[in-house]
């Protein structure tokens, strides 16, 4: 098997679930040690963040991923064991592979090759991984590590971010930049009470009923060019003691907008909040920003780099896209890094019985190296 | 102390949380039988029921009592051990004490009092207990011993029912009837996606919004001349996954209708679902009606006679109410009897503290007595 595939399946071996990282990282770090990398263990709280970097002074390229993974849910609803890494029919399977062991391997496979080829490349290349990108905070991961950046003065040009960003074959789509994500817990209070006396009581399920057929109903901005319009979704809504004769004291909700940047997030908040008064409720509302949205404008060094990089060696110009989730982009681009996210089809990610092709896990390093070379080469 | 209190103190200490009786019914079937009565333990499944008769032939009057209670909650809530009786400034406290072993005792103590002054009274009265009221489901209480009347064509005439009744003082409120009850559980069907790609989801949070507000404003009747208009409750609502990024497949909402005799529960369930076909929903509810509506009309002799011993021996004519829960009078109102519901003060029913007048308490009893005289006398 090739260098790149016998690595993802070590990888995918480590039971690596977040915020684990099971040996990942230092088994890179390792190889990045003795291929000629600079390497930093950062090691924030639970989370394990490597930092290897190779080269001297300006510009820096850094690759960004992640060693961590989702919980594979109940192994037996896998066709096999999801932590056994097994090829069939051409593809590889098992948690991770996909997202994004797969890439992580390209890119040391990638960067071994690189450095050797060039050693005396221009600038400075860099992979940072982190354990902490599929958990519900990330707050010890790249948040941190970018943080640190920002205190020692480490300053970032280009990212590639290995999310699998491809839709159905490999380089047909890449992300130029993410949506912001704004999330609220939202707690709208009544009065509790027996349903046989409702005149004694407030039910906040009733009370906010309108408000919420409000916020369901309204559009939030029409995007722009960059970005789809805003989403926004109530995601949990929870009322109720449990038993069918008490009306409730109080309901919670979180809620979530997928925001472009038609939007800023204290509008959405003020939009939001004017809703809920206007509909005289009793309301809380604990507001957290998990990301501002990102754009890297057409033009710049990478973004060029990466389509003409698809486009050469997968044979069709990529999409560019801004829609998604978030990623850990979100961290590195207040940098004022520009970041292009490049990696497999993301078809089974998240999912029972996860793959990558293999014929596409053999080519990712040759994108990835081929993109050190256009920008450092 | 008086016998009422004694016994009182005696059900009180027997913790006999739903379905538990702990030996209350022995305890006071023992009693019975020595003052002459016919007595009979009804088990069904968990839930012990007690019936005692005296005398021959019709007119039946039942009085009709729970021996079972609310949970305390937590103990140190509470001023002094809940299932320990004790009395405080004329204050008898105790998980109960008001709902209802406080009655069911000065049942007990009216009804020896009775048949030994009226050995040969007119008619038959009987004492009908259950430890299955207060439960959510009450399969095996007074429904199960009604459907056994109704098999063995067992009539009952007149029904007084020992829920505690009354609102500042003993006797300013009498129940006369009661609103139905009937519930719904509700789910409505979305697509389960994550938030950020939600074109491929459909939220069920936001499809039910307007179909909630429209339920909630809905005026479903007036109510009549009996009853106060029919009221609906939200009282549970739960949808998602606690995760913030996941649109939920599916949302639950616990629904109830207080409902007066101006509407049917047909009628109620008819309309409910129209509201939600007509928002198109993929919906489905399982109806479950916990009791229907009765009414004890005015010119009925137990409520003459509740009403005049209310009036000569408490002072004040009695509200006559058909508000508040439902009560097991809902089961025995079906085989024809008329019911009226007379006991203690209901402030402090189900909560902490629980707690009965110890003068109300031990004048209950001449109450209970004095209607027996009237009826059967
Ligand atoms: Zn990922
Ligand atoms: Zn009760």
């Amino acid at each position: 098997m090739s260098d790149v595939i016998d690595l993802a399946c070590d990888l995918i071996r480590r039971r690596s679930v977040t915020p684990e990282d099971r040996g990942c990282q230092a088994s890179i770090g390792e190889r990045l040690q003795r291929a000629g990398f600079a390497v930093q263990h950062l090691r924030f709280g639970e989370v394990d963040n490597l930092w290897a970097t190779h080269g001297q002074g300006g510009p820096l390229l850094v690759f960004l991923g992640h060693t961590d993974v989702v919980p594979s849910g109940p192994a037996e609803s896998w066709t096999t064991d999801p932590f056994e890494p097994v090829i069939r029919d051409g593809l590889l399977y098992g948690r991770g592979a996909a997202d994004m062991k797969g890439s992580v391997a390209a890119m040391v496979v990638a960067l071994e090759a690189f450095v050797a080829a060039h050693p005396d490349h221009r600038g400075r290349v860099g992979l940072l991984l982190t354990s902490d990108e599929e958990g519900p905070t990330n707050l010890d991961g790249v948040r941190r590590v970018a943080e640190h950046f920002r205190a020692t003065g480490e300053r970032i040009d280009w990212c590639v971010v290995g999310e699998p960003s491809s839709k159905e074959k490999l380089g047909d789509l890449i992300r130029v930049g993410r949506r912001g994500s704004l999330s609220g817990t939202l707690q709208v209070r009544g009065i509790q009470g027996h349903v046989a006396y409702p005149e004694k009581a407030r039910n906040p399920i009733h009370a906010f009923a309108p408000a919420l057929a409000e916020l369901a109903a309204e559009r939030w901005d029409e995007g722009n060019q960059d970005f789809p319009p805003t989403s926004f979704q109530v995601s949990n809504l929870n009322a109720g003691t449990g038993a069918n004769n008490v009306i409730p004291g109080a309901l919670t909700a979180l809620i979530n907008f997928r925001y472009s940047t038609a939007s800023s997030a204290g509008d959405l908040r003020k939009r939001t909040e004017a809703i809920l008064d206007k509909h005289g409720l009793d309301w809380q509302v604990d507001w957290s920003l998990s990301g501002e949205p990102f754009l890297t404008p057409p033009g710049g060094a990478v973004r060029e780099a990466v389509v003409s990089v698809c486009r050469d060696l997968c044979g069709v110009p990529p999409e560019e896209s801004t829609g998604g989730g978030t990623s850990d982009g979100r961290f590195i681009a207040p940098l004022g890094a520009e970041v292009v996210e490049l990696g497999p089809v993301n078809a089974t990610i998240h999912k029972v019985d996860e793959c990558v092709s293999v014929a596409d896990l053999e080519k990712l390093p040759s994108l990835y190296e081929a993109i050190c070379i256009r920008l450092l080469g």
